[in-house]
C-alpha cells in the first residue's frame, strides 16, 4: 500500500500505469462513476441530502464502492463533491437540487482576507473517515483515488456564488483585482493542497486535481490564473508511489506541459495519442464521450475500441472518459466497456 | 449597395475586410451589440416580450440600430435569435426567461420527418420586414448583417428542448440515430439557408452563422455533424459582394479550414494570428473576451490594443468579441474600446 506515502511498490495496474510501468491491463475506471445512474446509489439518496452522502463517512464509503462491486474498475474514487472545501474556508454552500448555491460569494477583494485557514482534520474529518472506511473495505483489491477542485474552478465559484456556462463575472473580478485573485488562488491552493494530503494521509493512493473550467481561459489567462497553481499543488502533494492526475477540462494539452503530474485526464476534443507525445514523459488517461454511454451498446464498444486501438503499446495510459458519467446511462454499457477494455486485444473487430 | 447579390462595391471599411481589400479604418463592431446592457434596449424590454422585441420589426429595428447611434459601430447586425427558426418548423419555443423552451422536442426518429418545411417569407416576414426597415433607416452609412444558427447547434435545442452545458443528449441522439441526425441536419441547413438568403434579399450585406456549440464535438464528430452543413450553408449563400461569416464556437481553427467562408469569427482562447495563418486567405474576426468590458476601462483598452498589435497589417480582420456583450457591460467601456479601435495607431502605448 502507499497509504502514507510510503514507496512501497504495488502491483494494481493503475497505479502502475500511472508511472508508465509494465502491467497486465489496461486500466479503467470513470469519473463520477458512482451516481445517479445506478439504482443502488439512488436508493442511498432518496435517504439522504447530498451532502450527507459525502459527510457521512459510511454512507461516502458505500457509495464509492457501489461501482466497483458492479464493474469491476481498477480504482475507486472517494464520493465528494468538489466544493466540499468551500464551507471549511467561510463559504456556505447549499445544494438545492439544479446546481450549488454559495450564501456569500465573494464580491470584493477584503471578502478573501475574511476566508478562514483550512485546518482538514478538524474541517473535513468526515471525508478522511470515509477514505479509512473504504481503504479498510477494499482491502487492497483496487486503489482508492482522492480529489479535489483546482484554484482557478473553487475561485469560480466563490466568486460567481453559482454555476455558470462562461464564468465571466468570476474571470471580470480575476481582471479587476488582480493582487485579491492571487490572495484567493493561493489561499485556494493551500486548502486544496492540505485536504488531498489529509486525503493521502488518510489512505487515498492517488489523487486527481478536477480544473473543471479551465477552458473558459485564454492561453494568457490560464498561465496566469490556472497552471501556477496547479504546478505548486502539483509539486506539494506528490509522494513516491502517490501519482498525481490533473484534469483541466478543455485546456489544450500543449498548454499543460510542465505542471509535472504523472498523468493529465483529456477530453473527447483532444487526440490522445497527439496528448501523449506532446505531453511525454507524463501519461494520458480519456477520453471515450460519456454520451456514447447513452446510445446504443455496440457504438459504445466501437468507441471504446477506437481508443484502445490508438493507445496501443502505450503503457503510461488510464482508460477513462472524457467526462462524468451522465444520469440516464445504463449500467450495462458501463459493464460492457469496462469489460471491452480489460479483455481487448489489438487488432479485434471495432 | 450590395442587397441584391450585385457585385457593386461598397466603401464600407467592414465589407471590405471582410474581402481583404484595402479600407482606411479597422472594422469593429460587437456580437449582442444591441441588447440588455443598454438602457435605452432595457426600456423597449419593458414594453415588449422577447418574442415582440424580434418580430415586430420597428422594434427590432430600433433595438438593432441602438449600439450604432450611441458607439458607431462599422456594422448593425438585424436584433433577432438563432432560435427563431424553430417555431417556423413546427418546433414551438418559448423564453420564460431563464433561457429557451421547447414544448415539443425532437426525441425520435420520427419527429424529424413530422417537421415542416420552411418557406421563409411566409413564415418569418417580420424578420425580412425589420431588415428593410433597418436598411432604410441606415441610409447606405453601414451594412447590416443578418444571422442565423448552424444546423448542428439548432438540432442541440430541437433535442434537448432546452439549453445544456454539453448537449450530452443531442449527441447520444445524433449517434443513436445516425440516419435521422442527417436528415434533421439536411433539413436544418435547408431552413437556414433559406432564411439567410431571404435576409440577403430584403437588404442584409453580410451573413453570420453561428455555430455556438460546435466546441462539444470530437473532431471526427464536427466532421460529421458540423463541418458539412457549415460548408452547405455557405456555399449557398455566398453571392458576389455579400460576405459569410463562420463563428464556430471552441472549435479549433484547424478544424474550420475548408469551410469557405470569407471570415471565422474566433474567440479568446485563439490565437488570432496563428488562426489567420491556418486559415488565409480567409480572414479572421474576434477576439476579445467580453468579460474584459466588465472591468477597469484600461484593463479593456489594453487587451484591445494587445489584439490590435498582433493583427497589425493584416487587412482580413474585423474587431470583435470572442462572444456576446454581457449584461453588466459599461456601456461607457464599450464606447471606449470602439473608439480606440477606430484611432488605433500601431505601436502606441497598451
Amino acid at each position: 500500500m502507499t497509504a502514507h506515502g510510503t514507496s512501497v511498490t504495488t502491483s494494481w495496474p493503475f497505479i502502475e500505469a500511472c508511472f508508465g510501468r509494465p502491467h497486465d491491463r489496461i486500466p479503467v475506471w470513470m469519473m463520477r462513476q458512482a451516481g445517479r445512474f445506478l439504482p443502488e446509489y439512488r436508493a442511498l439518496r432518496q435517504k439522504h441530502s447530498f451532502l450527507d452522502m459525502c459527510l457521512v463517512p459510511d454512507v461516502a464509503a458505500e457509495i464509492t464502492l457501489q461501482p466497483l462491486r458492479r464493474f469491476g474498475m481498477d480504482a475507486a474514487i472517494i464520493f465528494s463533491d468538489i466544493l466540499i472545501l468551500l464551507p471549511a474556508l467561510g463559504l456556505e454552500v447549499r445544494f438545492p437540487g439544479g446546481g450549488p448555491e454559495l450564501t456569500n460569494p465573494i464580491q470584493a477583494a477584503g471578502d478573501v482576507d475574511r476566508l478562514s485557514e483550512l485546518v482538514p482534520e478538524s474541517a473535513l474529518p468526515q471525508v478522511y473517515e470515509a477514505i479509512r472506511q473504504t481503504v479498510a473495505r477494499l482491502e487492497g483489491e483496487r486503489p482508492l483515488i482522492g480529489f479535489c477542485g483546482a484554484p482557478f474552478t473553487l475561485a469560480c465559484y466563490a466568486i460567481e456564488g453559482k454555476g455558470s456556462k462562461d464564468w465571466a463575472y468570476a474571470k471580470a473580478f480575476l481582471y479587476r483585482e488582480p493582487a485579491a485573485a492571487r490572495r484567493l488562488l493561493e489561499r485556494l491552493a493551500d486548502a486544496a493542497i492540505a485536504h488531498l494530503n489529509a486525503q493521502i494521509a488518510a489512505g487515498a493512493a492517488a489523487v486527481q486535481i478536477f480544473d473543471s473550467w479551465a477552458g473558459v481561459l485564454s492561453r494568457r489567462d490560464f498561465e496566469l490564473f490556472g497552471k501556477p497553481y496547479l504546478a505548486r499543488m502539483v509539486a506539494a502533494v506528490q509522494k513516491p508511489g502517490v501519482p498525481v492526475i490533473v484534469f483541466a477540462r478543455g485546456v489544450p494539452p500543449a498548454w499543460l506541459d510542465g505542471i509535472g503530474a504523472e498523468l493529465y485526464s483529456l477530453d473527447w476534443r483532444t487526440d490522445l495519442a497527439e496528448a501523449h507525445e506532446l505531453l511525454a514523459p507524463a501519461g494520458v488517461q480519456g477520453n471515450l464521450d460519456p454520451a456514447f454511454l447513452l446510445g446504443p451498446r455496440d457504438r459504445a464498444l466501437k468507441e471504446t475500441g477506437r481508443i484502445l486501438e490508438q493507445m496501443y503499446g502505450i503503457d503510461r495510459f488510464v482508460f477513462n472518459l472524457g467526462h462524468g458519467v451522465l444520469p440516464r446511462t445504463d449500467p450495462d454499457t458501463v459493464k460492457a466497456v469496462v469489460d471491452r477494455v480489460h479483455e481487448w486485444t489489438p487488432g479485434q473487430s471495432l
